[in-house]
């Protein structure tokens, strides 16, 4: 699959590097992160549902929501969007409440590369790399390959 | 000066670590980070004016300001505050426009150490290692120093 997804961790560093393409234009995936209706329907792990409680998509706002699995256990989650830059740039912060006062913060570049197709980049920065090692042991991969699927399912559309 | 600010930059890590005394109570401590009037009058070097734009200081709040230093030349900080808990925690990004999109998250611990003292303990987080050291190299800990001590006047008064 062209479009895969790669997920770096890199050794001693409290860092996670991601990267995807998708078969859409710039504009779409911007608005795929924008739009809380759209964000509900692709964010996180198949068969959770997202309440979106929050999503203030501009420099300064904050988000929150909630997912739910399959069983009905809920995972809370929370952030501020320090920057955010029409089809270009996303800068915010997150955070997991089940692993309170924890808080990452992630850079989100959207790249045109032209034909109608667009490259997320994204640079993770965790408070140690112990917190990073958990993140990723906890699942993040699995949890972002399936979210990122179901976009691409969605901007395609 | 048993009040004296640490300030640890670990080696090939994208930290710093920080940590100060103060001879006054958490809340006075806590209440000279909350409103904006008493930040203007002790944050950053000496002899530079702050012109506060902004400063929401609760969780989900945005801030900015303009740093002028004596010869007029102007430096904007901009920044979220993730997490805001009274007299006990704060978490914000933080950006210097002068390097735009290298934000850091800085988390600060407000301590009561009894006896009317206070210790703030902080933690902030870079988006590389180089970054950090660019920071290191252009005077944050003088800044911190002789802001905190401006600080000290302002709560023991």
């Amino acid at each position: 699959m062209s479009n895969a997804l790669t997920v770096t961790a890199p050794e001693g560093l409290p860092f996670v590097d991601f990267e995807r393409e998708f078969d859409a234009p710039v504009a779409a995936v911007f608005e795929a992160h924008r739009d809380p209706a759209l964000v509900a329907q692709w964010m996180g792990p198949n068969g959770y549902e997202a309440d979106m409680q929050e999503w203030d998509f501009r420099s300064g706002g904050a988000w929150a929501y909630v997912h739910r699995d399959p069983s009905g256990n809920e995972f809370g989650f929370r952030g501020t969007f320090h920057t955010i830059r029409e089809n270009e740039l996303a800068i915010q912060t997150f955070e997991f409440l089940g692993a309170p006062d924890m808080v990452s913060i992630e850079t989100a570049e959207f790249i045109d590369l032209g034909d109608g197709r667009t490259r997320i980049r994204g640079h993770a920065v965790y408070p140690s790399v112990e917190v990073r090692d958990a993140i990723v042991e906890h699942g993040m991969e699995t949890g972002m390959r399936e979210g990122y699927e179901r976009l691409e399912g969605l901007v395609a559309a």
